[in-house]
């Protein structure tokens, strides 16, 4: 969702079909082979419903299944890792960077091995935060408990004086403000995985513009989902800030 | 997992056919429409691996998906929630119940609706607890924020002077030490639906020899996941307290 909203704010004019898998979610404490074949599922829905372009819009489905979603579509697939790892690298001064995610992510070990390939000298600190997804979906975003677990995890990472700190989730964005308070305003940068790649979607698409041009414009943008519930609704019209058509499929 | 520990335990030579979804789980914040479809999926499978007595171990299928199971199939079947009434309604002196549960048992209105079928003029107090499961999935159960969060949710039932609280969930027997203390040793009851559901198999199973003498004896117990994680494993063991051999199916 978070992904869809960056999406939508900076290419407004293309049309975004959204599959959000909530009747398996979260994804995070699963195994990798139960994420590649939900991600597997889910890249086929959205092929068959008219997507050209597809974003892993999870980390979690990112750090394992990308590769095979890339070997078996044709489709340009674009995931929130790689445009979030190029960021920390240029943002890094210490070249000490921290990731946090799911089990999943910080299990794979994605994160540090794109990370020591571009740049070699760094130093990567990750640590897997399994209770933030349910604390925002709690919606407890400003909770004094969410801060208090926000301080245990975090902790590991501020030791380290990393000066660059990946949101490796998706549902992270929902508490940048109190990670941001927490490590330092001035220390360091957060980076937001969703924005990161909306940005490579951009300049992808303004450096293919006859690839671009071929793509639905105008169309109304669609979000389907697997479960509905109104904690869910609730989570998408905080993220969007508006009123959310949600359609279960 | 915490129901057919307490199976093993009332009932030793009885064979045990597990089956844990850690692929969809958890169920607690779904719509009642994906869990029906995945209990009768889970019962389905259970029938077909040689189960004779079905057990709902889960307070949300049980809530939203026991009439349903009963209907489609012939076996008798089991819930987590009617064993838990009757304890609660024969244990409660002032007549004000507490129950805590996954947002999908607590929306089902389930538990309510029992008691006050068999107690009419008791009062019901209702929270659902969504970050639970979470914290005893990320091993938590006696961590500082543990305790932080327990207090916020049992603030409003403390305050309702219940006298007796259902565990409405599984997961809970894990914090059941936590919740103890929280709610006042000598003033508020615990019900535990996993130990109350055991007990009601073995009371059925001593008033129907005949039906007993038919059900396998003696063989090994089977644990069956449609997932497998390291974390599931260590759940188990802590549970079970001692190695656990879970078959990924």
């Amino acid at each position: 969702m978070t992904v869809a909203r960056a999406v939508e704010t900076l290419l407004p004019d293309y049309q975004i079909i959204y599959y959000g898998d909530l009747a398996r979610t979260p994804y995070g404490n699963k195994s990798s082979e139960a994420i590649i074949e939900y991600s597997l599922n889910n890249t086929a829905f959205l092929l068959e419903h008219g997507a050209r372009v597809i974003i892993i819009a999870c980390n979690s489905a990112a750090s394992v299944a990308s590769d095979i979603l890339r070997q078996q579509f044709n489709a340009p697939i674009f995931e929130v890792i790689t445009p979030a790892v190029e960021r920390a690298v240029i943002s890094s001064v210490t070249g000490k960077i921290g990731i946090i995610g799911t089990r999943a992510t910080i299990r794979s070990g994605i994160y540090e091995q794109k990370i020591i390939q571009q740049a070699p000298g760094f130093r990567v600190f990750s640590k897997a935060c399994p209770l933030l997804v349910p604390l925002v979906e709690e919606g407890w975003t400003d909770a004094r408990e969410t801060k208090m677990i926000l301080r245990k995890y975090l902790a590991p990472l501020k030791q380290k004086q990393i000066d660059t700190l990946v949101l490796g989730c998706t549902h992270y964005p929902l508490l940048k403000d109190l990670i941001q308070y927490r490590m330092g305003k001035s220390r360091v940068r957060l980076i937001d995985s969703s924005i990161e790649v909306a940005l490579t979607l951009q300049k992808y698409l303004s450096e293919n513009p006859e690839f671009g041009k071929t793509l639905q414009r105008g169309s109304e943008n669609k979000y389907f989902v697997s479960d509905m519930t109104k904690a869910a609704v609730n989570t998408a019209e905080k993220i969007f800030g508006r009123h959310m058509d949600l359609k279960k499929v």
